[in-house]
């Protein structure tokens, strides 16, 4: 009764979609269909990997993940099938999975290969309806997973910035990502805050040059139109403005320097 | 069998709904979860609670419906779990209940408290994956509602602009909700529009300082690109111009003034 | 087993989907509910065509889909059933329908006129709630679709551009569709193309006055940021920008002419 769940950068105006879902359908008819999302920005695998590493978390065992954000489609880059835990994700090998790679044990590898699982017709521009969706199913199905192709080794990781812990104490980290509603998710975890000496309440944070104060707990602990600075739901500092927008209110953007000092 | 619905703000861009989807069918793989809209704007609990009170008319015994709109989460705002008719509302006590309150029989009311319901570690910023999607989950499962926690006796509601019958006859309401399509939805409803001395049809309607000419039946009662004003599928008076948007060409927003007279 | 899909132009801000899915889940309580979009350009039959068609091809066996780009709705338009192969779609009769009806085998056509089967207060601006939804779940039911109302001999089809062979070789064709990543799919197939004197290869193709080369395989075949044409997971010829947008780089819209020679 596993859920299927779907990650691309296929926007929500197309028939995309829903061709992927007609063909899992046709193979597992009854397969519970999840939107992860659709609204990656087109080709940003890093976004991608972002999300797909969020959901991960929080989804049932034997969950298969289908990711296709997909700018190398029809070049000779290799689609993957990775089971981490007992869940599986189908993606591109280009870095879709390097978060999920960070923080999961990988249990087996495999290139998709396989033919004989997909769509009788393979466009060259179209993978997801073609080779995605019909392995998935399959998947679904109960098929084991080394008849998708043979084992890997490797696969491509994202070259991620690590956040540094400053000599003068203090660690420098950047702006990872914002979120719909403008909030600053930054690349530095709660435990790299834990390292830091005296704690962190005798840290401030600052975004580029603008000093945000300390370390809070939730959005109203400032009054609304505010800036805080506190631990995120995904377990990462991150920067707010109760009910607006961090990322309208600081012109801060992806890349962004972060300071905790 | 009952589906489970999702009413947020967390837009479709990040894996904030998949969280919710994922906890969700840990607890409840086989549920049908139904999105009702991620895209309620930003902390507007007034946009929510309209969305919520039709879509709660139109689903069958049973539903479980979760509503997130929750500018102070990790606050000590209460979080509420209603029954109204067969149907289980979880939302934030902040108004979101207003309109179905207002047209249906609260069954039981409660407090959700029991944190034995939740996920192990609570966020302080999203309560939706922590506590209100396993809740959810439970109740799915068939959990007696009294189990979340303690009844309570009042929950917050929204002052809502109520339209004004006028002295000289007539009524003077607001636009209270623009959809998607540009429609202007107002407070005035049909019933109230049935009271109007002489009928409906010998009164025109006004919006600000513009008259758009009596209440008809449908959208194509006018030629393309006209004003037409009629009461729409929610029961509400509602402007509209046929294959076009009445909030772009009459320039009304929520709260401008409708007239009937 | 079969699936209920939706595809209108409802957007996705508003009650209007969700009240759809509860009123088919009242009667079909297992049916799993596929949302094609809800992002059709308001009104915009062409666009709800173009994508209806090529979702349906990839539909399994007995799937039903609802269709709901409906400028006409309260108007004298009829609804219409029809099942091609063994899917069933039921639409205003405004077109929606062209290019399924041009490629595949109508089995049967009805105009839906049985109003014991909608809801009991039919609205006359929301038909997808109170006519299309309730008729939708009683075919799921089982129900023969000989109850929905009359045989009928005709339906509205679209005066569709065809592409042109020009007597000094070569085809002119238009823009039809432009997707989310900006791609412009034309009105020229595959196999128009095969017809070319000389084959393929020895043609160039033009958007407007510019020339953007011969036909590729896939986006990766040109550098990013280059032009591509090539033959799309349609089966149509489409002109793409490789990581980028040939909407925005070409400015090109749907009409744009198109030249192969």
């Amino acid at each position: 009764m596993a859920a299927i769940t779907l990650l691309t950068d296929f926007g929500q105006a197309d028939h995309y979609v829903a061709c992927m879902k007609g063909v899992i359908l046709q193979r597992a008819p009854t397969a519970q269909i999840i939107d992860v999302t659709h609204m990656i920005r087109p080709q940003d695998v890093v976004h991608g990997a972002f999300v797909l590493r969020q959901v991960f978390e929080y989804c049932p065992p034997g969950t298969i993940h289908i990711a296709v954000i997909d700018p190398g489609v029809g070049s000779r880059r290799r689609i993957m099938a990775a089971r981490y835990g007992s869940q599986t994700i189908l993606a591109p090998d280009n870095g879709l999975l390097t978060f999920i790679h960070r923080d999961f044990v990988l249990e087996e590898l495999r290139v998709v290969e396989n033919s004989r699982l997909y769509e009788n017709d393979v466009s060259n521009t179209f993978h997801g309806r073609d080779i995605f969706a019909p392995v998935a199913g399959h998947l679904w199905q109960g098929m084991l997973m080394e008849k998708v192709g043979p084992l890997a080794r490797e696969l491509e990781l994202l070259n991620i910035d690590r956040p540094q812990m400053l000599e003068q104490g203090g660690v420098e980290g950047k702006v990872l990502y914002i979120d719909h509603f403008g909030n600053l998710i930054t690349n530095i975890s709660e435990g790299e805050l834990g390292k830091l000496r005296g704690g962190i309440q005798r840290h401030g944070v600052s975004v580029g040059p603008l000093r945000v104060g300390t370390v809070r707990t939730t959005y109203s602990d400032v009054r609304p139109g505010e800036i805080v600075a506190l631990i995120g739901s995904t377990g990462m500092l991150e920067v707010a403005v109760n009910q607006g927008s961090a990322a309208k209110h600081l012109q801060a953007s992806p890349g962004t320097i972060i300071l905790v000092r």
